[in-house]
C-alpha cells in the first residue's frame, strides 16, 4: 500500500507538470490506471450550486466570470471588473476627482527603488496545515476543512476551499486592476489516492495564502483580515457581507492613492521584462518537467539494469568453484548492489529538489500570467488620456477633466510600479533561495552517490 | 578539427559495440556522414591476394578459413584444423603412443587448484606503439607498420597487419583445439578519419599481444618468440618458413602434454561456466552500450538545456533595472554554466571509464566465444572413447588401443583443466582490476560535480 501511494504521488507531480491547470486535465503515465470518482469528495458545491459556474454577484452584474484559463496565460476577462466596460476603460476612475482619506488610503511612498509599497514591520504569515474531513446533510456531503494559522494572533481558524475560492474573488475585484493576484491552485480532480491529492492541494494553498500575507497592499486588506481572524461565524458572516459590498473595488482602487513622486510611464518595460521572464519559466519548467521523467523512468530504469548486470556477474563468478575468488564476486555484488541503490536515488531526487524548483516557477508562471491584464489597464488609461485633448476641442470634458485625467493616470503608474518594485525584490528573494536550495541539494544528491561508490570501491583488494 | 575527431572517436566507439566484428559492418549514428575509401589504406593485400579470402596452406588443403565469425560464437569449423575431418574427430591423436620429448613437451602440474601450467618467472609482455605509414611499389601501395617492443629484449621489432594476422593463423593451427586463441581485432574499415582508427586499432592489438603474452603455453611457443624477437629479415623468414612446416598442431598439441595427475571430466562445468559468463558480459555490453549512448546524446543535451535555461533567467533578470541584484545574477548564469559544463563531463565520462570496461568484457566475449569450439573436441574425444568398447568387439582397434585412448583422453581432460585454470586466474585479474579502475573514475565524475555545484552554490548570498 505504502508503494502504490508513493507512485501515484509521483503521478500527481506529473499531472502538475503537463496537464493544463482549470480545465480538468490529467495527465495519465503509460499504464498508469487511475480511478476518478467525482462523488466521492463534495467539497465545493455543498451549497447546491454548480461546481463550474461562478455563482454570485458577478453573474448577477452580467460580468462573465472565467477562471478557467490556464495559469500561463489566466484570461481575466477585463469586462468582469466592475466599473469596466467589455473593453478595458479606466474611464470611471480616470475622471474621479475624490481621493479616499485616512485608512483606505493604499500607503506608498518613495523608496530607494522608486515608487514602493509601505511594508509593515512584522511580515504576515500563516501556515495551512491539518486537512479534516468534515460532512454535511447526514453525511451525503463531505468536504475537508483546512486549518490556517496566522502569526499575528497564532490563533487557528478553519476554511474549507471554498472560502479561499470566496477570497480570491474578492482579492480580484477589488485589486486585480492594479496588483497581479494569482490563481488559486487548481481544484483538484479527486480520486483513490486522496490522502496525496490533499497534501499536494494544501501545500499550494499554503503557498498561495503566503504569498497574499507577504504582499503589504493585500496583507493589510479587511478581506484577508477577515479571513485569517474571524472569531466565529457571525464575525465570519457579517464580514463576508460588508466584503462584497465594497465600493472601492476594480480601477476604483487607483483613487486610494495619493501620488507623491512624478510619474514616469514604464509600463512598457514591465509588459516587456514580464512576458521575458514569462517566457524564460516556462523553458525551465519544460526542461525541468523533461528532467522529472528522464530520472524517474529510463534513468533509473538503467542504473538498474547496470546493478543488475554486476550481480549477476557476480553470481556467474560464484559458480566457477575457483578458490580464492570471495572477494571479487562480493565486491562486484556490493557494487551491483550500489548501482540499484543510486537508482533509487536517482528517481527519487527530483521529489527533494526539482520538486521545490517546479513548484516555485510554476507559481511565478501563474503570477506572471495576471501581469498582462493588469498592464493593459494602464495601457487603456494612456489611450483614454491621449485622447483627452480631443474630448476637451468636443466639448465632452472639461479642460479641468483634463488635468484630473492625467493626475490619475500619474497615481496609477505610480501604483503600477510600486507593484512591480514589489515583484522585484520578491523575485529575487524567492530566486535566490530556491537556488540555494536546489543546489544544496544536488551537492547532496551527488556526493552520496561519490560516497556510496567508494565503499564498494573498498571492498575490492588491491593485487 | 579536434571537435570533429573527438565526435567521430566517440563514432568509432559505437561502432564496436554495435556493429558485428568481422563482416565488415559500421554502425553510423544518424546524420553522421562517413567516406568509406576501401582503396586507401592497402594494409593486408600488398602480396596481390585478396584482402577478403585467406590465401595460404590452409586453402591448399582445402580447408574453409572463415574467421569471420562474429566474437560472440567464433565460429571456427573444426574442420579447418589439419587432422580433423569434417566433424570434431580428435582419432588422429587419440590413437597416438608416442609422447613427445624435452623442449616439446607442454609444461603442466599439479598447483593448488588442480592442474595448472608452468608460469614464467618472468611475464612476457610487449608494447606495441608508434604506427607508422610505410609504402612499396613506388608508393601505389601503403600500408602502417607497428613497433612491438617485448619487455625481454627491449628491443622493438616492427610488423603490419597481415604479419599479426599470420601469427594468429599459427596460433590458431597449433593451439586451438586445447587453448581458446581470441579473435585478432578486426580489420576496420579505413576512412577520412585514419587516425583514430588506427590508434584504436593499436589499442586493440595491444590488448590481444598482452593477453597472448600473458599466456604460459603461448609466451613459450616457437612462433610467438620468434614474432617478438626476430633479428633480420633472414631470420623472420626462415622462422615463419619453419613455422608454417610445424606438425605438432592441431588435436597433435596434445600428444606434447605427460598428465601426472588422474583425470577428472569437468568439461560439462566449464561448458556452463563459460556460457553463463558469456551470456553475463553480453548482458554488461548491452546495458554499457545504452548507457553510453544515453550519456552522449539525450543526458548531454538535457544538462545543456538546463544550463541554458539558468543563463536565459539570469539574463532576463539582468534586464530589470531593479538595483542590487547582481549577485542573483552572476550567481545564476554561474550556475547555467556549471550545468553546461556537468553537459560536457557526462558526455565524456564514457571515455574516460565505460570504454576500458567495455573494452575488457568486449575482449572476454571474444575468449568466451572459443571455448564452445574447444571444449567441442573434448566431447568428441569422449564419445570416441565411450565408442572403444564397440570397436574393440568389431576387431577394429586392440585393447591397448583402448588404453592408450583412455589416456590420452586423460591428457586432454588435463590440458583443459589447466587452460580452464589460466582462464579463471586471468578473469580475476582482470575484473578486479577493471572494477577498480571502473569505480576511481565514477567516484571522481561524481566528486568533481559536486565540486563544481558547490562552488555556484557559493555564489548566492545568504539573506
Amino acid at each position: 500500500m505504502r508503494k502504490l501511494g508513493y507512485k501515484i504521488f509521483q503521478h500527481i507531480v506529473l499531472y502538475d507538470f503537463t496537464a493544463e491547470p482549470g480545465n480538468n486535465e490529467l495527465s495519465v503515465q503509460e499504464g498508469e490506471i487511475l480511478t476518478v470518482t467525482n462523488q466521492e469528495w463534495d467539497d465545493d458545491s455543498d451549497d447546491g450550486k454548480s461546481t463550474v459556474g461562478y455563482g454570485g454577484s458577478q453573474m448577477e452584474e452580467g460580468g462573465t466570470m472565467q477562471r478557467g484559463g490556464a495559469h500561463s496565460t489566466m484570461k481575466i476577462s477585463l469586462n468582469k471588473f466592475p466599473g469596466f466596460s467589455k473593453t478595458p476603460n479606466p474611464e470611471v476612475y480616470l475622471l474621479t476627482k475624490s481621493v479616499a482619506k485616512g485608512n483606505d488610503k493604499l500607503p506608498i511612498y518613495a523608496g530607494e527603488v522608486g515608487p514602493v509599497w509601505l511594508y509593515p514591520q512584522i511580515q504576515l504569515d500563516c501556515v495551512v496545515a491539518d486537512p479534516k474531513k468534515g460532512s454535511k446533510m447526514y453525511g451525503l456531503k463531505s468536504y475537508i476543512e483546512y486549518q490556517i494559522t496566522p502569526n499575528t494572533t497564532n490563533r487557528p481558524v478553519n476554511h474549507r476551499y471554498k472560502h479561499f475560492d470566496w477570497l480570491y474573488e474578492r482579492l480580484v475585484e477589488k485589486f486585480a486592476c492594479a496588483l497581479p493576484i494569482p490563481c488559486l491552485p487548481d481544484k483538484q480532480v479527486t480520486g483513490r489516492f486522496e490522502e496525496e491529492f490533499i497534501k499536494m492541494r494544501m501545500e499550494r494553498l499554503q503557498g498561495w495564502m503566503s504569498r497574499m500575507c507577504r504582499h503589504p497592499v493585500i496583507s493589510n486588506s479587511e478581506v484577508l483580515q477577515l479571513f485569517l481572524n474571524y472569531r466565529d461565524e457571525k464575525e465570519w458572516k457579517l464580514g463576508k457581507r460588508k466584503a462584497e459590498k465594497d465600493e472601492f473595488v476594480g480601477v476604483k482602487i487607483f483613487s486610494t492613492i495619493d501620488p507623491e513622486l512624478p510619474e514616469e510611464q514604464k509600463y512598457e518595460m514591465y509588459s516587456q521584462f514580464t512576458r521575458s521572464m514569462d517566457n524564460s519559466v516556462k523553458e525551465l519548467l519544460a526542461v525541468g518537467h523533461l528532467h522529472w521523467k528522464r530520472c524517474t523512468g529510463p534513468l533509473q530504469k538503467e542504473y538498474r539494469q547496470i546493478g543488475k548486470a554486476f550481480q549477476n556477474l557476480s553470481s556467474v563468478f560464484n559458480t566457477s568453484a575457483y578458490p580464492r575468488e570471495s572477494t571479487l564476486t562480493e565486491a562486484l555484488s556490493a557494487t551491483g548492489k550500489t548501482y540499484e541503490e543510486i537508482a533509487e536515488l536517482v528517481a527519487g531526487q527530483p521529489k527533494k529538489d526539482l520538486h521545490f524548483l517546479m513548484e516555485t516557477n510554476n507559481e511565478y508562471k501563474g503570477l506572471l500570467g495576471c501581469f498582462p491584464d493588469t498592464i493593459a489597464v494602464h495601457k487603456a488609461a494612456i489611450d483614454k488620456v491621449k485622447e483627452a485633448d480631443h474630448l476637451v476641442t468636443m466639448n465632452k470634458i472639461s479642460q479641468q477633466d483634463k488635468h484630473i485625467m492625467e493626475k490619475n493616470l500619474s497615481t496609477m503608474s505610480y501604483a503600477l510600479q510600486a507593484e512591480m518594485n514589489h515583484f522585484h525584490s520578491n523575485r529575487i528573494y524567492d530566486y535566490n533561495r530556491l537556488m540555494q536550495f536546489y543546489l544544496e541539494e544536488q551537492v547532496k544528491f551527488y556526493e552520496t552517490i561519490a560516497e556510496k561508490l567508494k565503499k564498494a570501491l573498498g571492498q575490492y583488494t588491491t593485487m
